[in-house]
């Protein structure tokens, strides 16, 4: 089977979620007359989303979008750190996940890409966030699937297999492209191929986590989006 | 409200089905010898959708993506034509659908309104469809939505509303663009707003079908997709 089409993860492996949230968290921050450790702040809002998307997985929660998710776990951080604001000015501050930045190397590997392969996003994030924030950031996408559209969150196979179908493509078709092992695995369960990429700074300076990924485990194995273009000679 | 995001209608609104589909029957009939009214067999092919459409309404057939019900309405305008092709063969002139050429105005047209809407695709073809043409044509969406995500064909008010679900906003926040009163009037009934685009060449030169709109019926009338963005004050 000759691959057709790369689907990507987003947060983390597209775009630098950490640095761009602890930006919007200062202005924020600024706004309000508020000073806390901000970087800490950003690393308690993106670790809330697992357990928070798990809640759906088991069903204690009805299908619930990423935005809305990352709308309770805020609520609950500026609770415990005292800090109140009004509806409008949590619902731009939520909307900051709709404005990250990508990775240097994003938009011209995607580029590349995109001249040999049908490029899509697969995020948990919903179509809105991914839609905005492939506006903002210029990810040149030939369309944007999300886990919204299968109401399965990755590393469900209903997400991976969803986003096959979608293409019209058989999952063998299809590489997963995700700076993270367990979303890789799911992918490589439901039977697509795989593409690793590596992210150092995902966590920021110096915080690099370990991968633990067996050699051989997925097809390709990358520093970045211009190194994945040259293996897959886009 | 604010206009926030414009939805296309793509076959006769953004692409030119009719010319495009015969000359893909042209190439057809040269490669296996045979010779037929092409032109007709176009229209025909086109005529045959929105009945097939209906039977997957009334739940005679299970949801069955655009593709498919091409394919069908293919095979017996071949049998009827008396022309045998192999699998392979139907299948590539099948994918003639994707392969559509956008109207001269729809590219530097969409390009203006992108600028400051959001830019989708609200079609009746399914998403690879959509994709495969964005592709080929250069459509500059900022993401492709298709009745096949809410497995409800236009003007079923769902793929409308599903459609403003999905980009977070109001409906009063998105209109519909399409050369087809009778999609417009659905996008209507759902609270969308409505963009009539004229498109006098869509079933052929001299073969312009008479549109009976009533006067203020849409909340814009448009010549093309660059008099909408001047409209619009894209």
């Amino acid at each position: 089977m000759a691959l057709q089409a790369l689907a990507f993860d987003t947060f983390g492996t597209v775009v630098d979620w950490r640095s761009s949230i602890i930006r919007e968290l200062e202005d924020f921050g600024k706004a309000q007359g508020v000073q806390r450790d901000w970087a800490a702040f950003a690393d308690d809002w993106r670790a809330g989303y697992p357990p928070a998307m798990d809640r759906v997985r088991r069903g204690e929660l009805p299908w619930t979008k990423i935005d809305d998710l990352h709308r309770m776990i805020l609520v609950d951080l500026l609770a415990k750190a005292g800090i109140t604001a009004d509806s409008d000015t949590l619902d731009h501050l939520n909307r900051a996940w709709h404005r990250l930045d990508p990775w240097p190397d994003a938009v011209p590997g995607l580029t590349r890409l995109k001249r040999k392969f049908v490029i899509t996003t697969l995020s948990n994030g919903n179509v809105s966030l991914l839609t905005n924030m492939a506006k903002r950031a210029a990810l040149p996408w030939d369309c944007v699937i999300s886990a919204e559209l299968f109401r399965h969150y990755k590393p469900d196979p209903e997400a991976y297999l969803g986003c096959a179908e979608l293409l019209d493509v058989a999952p063998g078709e299809l590489m997963l492209v995700a700076a993270h092992a367990s979303d890789l695995r799911g992918a490589k369960r439901a039977g697509l191929m795989t593409a690793w990429v590596d992210r150092p700074l995902e966590y920021g300076e110096g915080r690099r986590r370990p991968s633990r990924i067996a050699d051989g485990e997925f097809d390709v194995m990358a520093a970045d989006f211009i190194d994945l273009a040259d293996r897959l000679g886009a």
